[in-house]
């Protein structure tokens, strides 16, 4: 019987934790550091030379991710379990590696997914606690949550999400496939001492509100533009129906303002 | 009908949450930033005069709490709720004022306290998510959790904790009565994307172990070197049964080790 040889190449599937908060985002840039640089550092000490990591998404400067994925293809054999904890062990502690999996050749991280999921945190009124305040939108005036729920349910289907796009983007197909589009709910806080899974890491007194949305693509600063204007639906600054307008009339400035970074967190990519 | 005249002055009770990462403790000292300077700093602005903060627990370098108590006596009348709003406004993000409320001139925060309630957090092996590495002791070798359980229930009751005193506090007195010693159960961390109340801020792969303890007082590093202790019970270095030995031979190199600060939280006080 023959065993099946250690191939050449391999090409894995890694599965990445940041805090955005220290970084210029996923993508290298010039003017600061970047999660891809940190990781490609690491791979690269472990393979002896240049390692090229493709993410699923670029998350933005300050954005975090708890189900980032990035394809790498590496030469240099190494069980997968061993390979996480040498890289865990290479990386700063706002970075981790929480899986590897072997994948097909022509993965492609960006290309290759279906879907992905943001969550956007937003802590309404109260005093926000020192654990949370890093990753939250810390939004004063009482929001209507009903009404936010109503107008995020709107954006599920196939539209054209122009208005919701980085000015300036340029990007000319703005048609994108939202399967979900959703407020998680209110939540009253817990008392501090109360035994949530998280613990005393609860301490605030505000009300957390938690966005997800799930679609095929997503333009720049697209999730955030949609929390913006969400919040505005909750303030009654405008209606739930509003929304409607701003995916046919392809107009940055008739939607809300751009949601703050620290809320937003890549949660999971569909292959 | 009079009105009662507002008093010359009047004691005052506030509940504080910090993040204490970056503070050399509760307790003003040479050689850096406390979270009492800051706060005695932030009431005096708004009381034009020096004010005096004495909290219930003396929390060490890095402790954190969510529910530490400070005793303050004001002159000048403002109503609770602003005042809690302007000393947000003048204190840094990781301190919070969560309440204010009006005490008996005779209240104490510390010696009026009945009992405080602190809460360790362990993360036994995975992967600690990037959110939560700040505020757990990383322990890598597999944990008995029951064993510690065990370990932990038999500090309960009217003990001499000197086994537990930090070397050379010279403190005399060395009894306490814990009421409540236990290990609140493990839990094995919900993946990624899992609705757990805070959501995404859960990221890692470990198994997260919650001490609580309740007494009416507590020694210098005592909480800490109960934890290094129950950690040596959980990886088989030492028998539960081996602490009731603890309890009698005031013996601090004895106990287990002092655990790291960054795992603690100072979450309740009663009166």
């Amino acid at each position: 019987m023959n065993r099946t040889p250690v191939p050449a190449s391999r090409t894995l599937k890694l599965t990445l934790a940041y805090d955005g908060t220290a970084y210029v985002g996923w993508q290298r840039q010039l003017n600061g550091l970047s999660v891809q640089a940190r990781l490609e550092e690491a791979l690269a000490r472990l393979e002896g030379q240049p390692v090229a990591a493709a993410a699923a998404g670029r998350t933005d400067a300050g954005v975090h991710a708890v189900g980032q994925v990035v394809g790498v293809t590496l030469v240099r054999p190494m069980e997968e379990e061993a390979l996480a904890r040498a890289l865990n062990g290479l990386l700063p502690a706002d970075i981790r590696v929480l899986a590897i999996e072997p994948v097909p050749p022509a993965f492609h991280a960006r290309y290759s997914a279906r879907a992905k999921t943001y969550q956007y945190r937003i802590m309404n009124g109260g005093v926000i606690g020192p654990f949370e305040r890093p990753y939250v939108w810390a939004v004063a005036p009482p929001l209507d949550v009903a009404a936010m729920a109503a107008a995020a349910r709107r954006l599920e289907g196939r539209h054209d999400f122009a208005s919701f796009q980085a000015a300036g983007s340029g990007v000319q197909d703005t048609v994108r496939t939202i399967a979900w589009s959703r407020v998680l709910g209110a939540e009253d806080r817990p008392a501090p001492a109360a035994a949530a899974p998280c613990g005393w890491l609860h301490a605030g007194t505000g009300r957390l509100l938690v966005y997800e949305i799930t679609g095929d693509g997503f333009l720049r600063h697209m999730v955030r533009a949609i929390v913006g204007t969400l919040v505005e639906v909750g303030t009654g600054r405008r209606t739930p129906a509003s929304v409607d307008e701003l995916l046919t009339v392809r107009d940055r400035a008739r939607a809300g303002p751009t949601a703050p970074p620290q809320g937003l967190c890549l949660v999971r990519v569909d292959y």
